[in-house]
């Protein structure tokens, strides 16, 4: 692990408010980074995500935290954006075939570019996503092949990065990691996931539905880990 | 010149409002793709640049116009979106080595990010921008090597270019083009260039000032070419 304490160096973080993205804001600041966390919401219908963030961002004690509005609704294309149901089924062997409807189109490139921006603005060259090839191996932008291609134009988009002498860095801690993993790894730093929200189709209340595809994903997560998940559960 | 009238293909095209914005749309609709016009309000300070941007798509008759907000404002940075001011110089030799202040950080990358987003949905390949690497030559989002980057990472980062069988084409029509040979290109088409916005530091009522670099950027290219700037200055 690197550690890069001494330096007190900055990271910027893309927080969703999910388990995922709040374990790799843990781990980066286990790793020494002061954080700037960047929440962006982009028109997706559930809004408890963005008060976990920010609850997260105050339990991580952030240096900042930004939260922009960009409204992909406008697009379409996705159960998370527009009007499509979002799927209620058991986890299925085919997620790893096919590409859900809760993709998102281009999202993590949209999430990352403007990561970079506020990055190139701040003079930090780390830029942490919480993106999972395991669990979302149906998604093009969770891949480790992507999250290299956006490393190198990160390092020809900018004035930083052109001129150097730092390059920008793309760190996806959790990339190889399965769910229980994941929260493993939360449970070894403490995390209180009882802030973190993860359902795509919540109670008006904000209560965890239990039944979407990412509250499947979650509580197997917990399950396999041998954990409890501290949410509550219609 | 790629001609794609018998397929009648869409294009996304970014259209700011300026001068190059509007040649390259209309490079596209020469080139017979039917144009979703894609304007960015990304928190700068003159939205004369949004109103010429609408009078452009009607003009070009597009398939589709969106206005996305997207404040980036908030990340400062710029003098286009910070409280710094706009510099009025003549054009100095030295604009070819030093990045303006003018530069948005991850400006270009933020916008084909958005552009990407939008393709995906509309089953499109093909985006357009303006982006110019003679007048623009400090700017690191308007050289080949990044819109190069970028293409490559759009068929990384997407369903549609990782499934195939079409892939996704950058297409920067202007990128090697003097601003003379891009108003001679207009003239070719038959543009009316008074309905485009070039100023930074337009007065309240819209008139261009005449002095920031946009302007003379402007201004030296219809002169060059041997036209009249059908604009009104200050």
């Amino acid at each position: 692990m690197t550690s890069v304490s001494e330096k007190n160096l900055k990271a910027v973080v893309l927080l969703s408010g999910g388990l995922d993205s709040y374990t790799s804001a843990a781990i980066a600041k286990s790793q020494g980074f002061d954080i700037y966390a960047l929440s962006v919401n982009y028109g997706q219908r559930d809004t408890y995500e963005l008060t976990a963030a920010k609850q997260i961002a105050a339990s991580l004690a952030v240096k900042d935290h930004k939260i922009i509005s960009i409204d992909l609704r406008s697009f379409g294309g996705s159960a998370l954006t527009a009007d499509i149901d979002v799927p209620k089924s058991d986890i299925g062997a085919d997620t790893s075939l096919e590409i859900p409807v809760t993709y998102v189109p281009a999202r993590n490139t949209i999430l990352l570019s403007m990561a970079l921006g506020w990055a190139e603005v701040l003079g930090a060259f780390d830029i942490f996503i919480g993106a999972n090839a395991v669990d979302f191996s149906g998604y093009p932008d969770c891949r480790a092949e992507f999250l290299n291609a956006f490393e190198n134009l990160a390092n020809l988009a900018t004035k930083a990065g052109v001129e150097g002498p730092n390059k920008f860095k793309i760190h996806a801690p959790l990339l190889d990691m399965t769910k229980a993993q994941i929260v493993q790894k939360g449970y070894e730093l403490n995390l209180d996931y009882s802030i973190s929200h993860s359902c795509y189709d919540p109670a008006a209340d904000g209560t965890s539905c239990g039944h979407c595809d990412s509250c499947l994903l979650r509580l197997k997560g917990f399950k396999d880990a041998g954990k409890i998940d501290p949410l509550k559960y219609i």
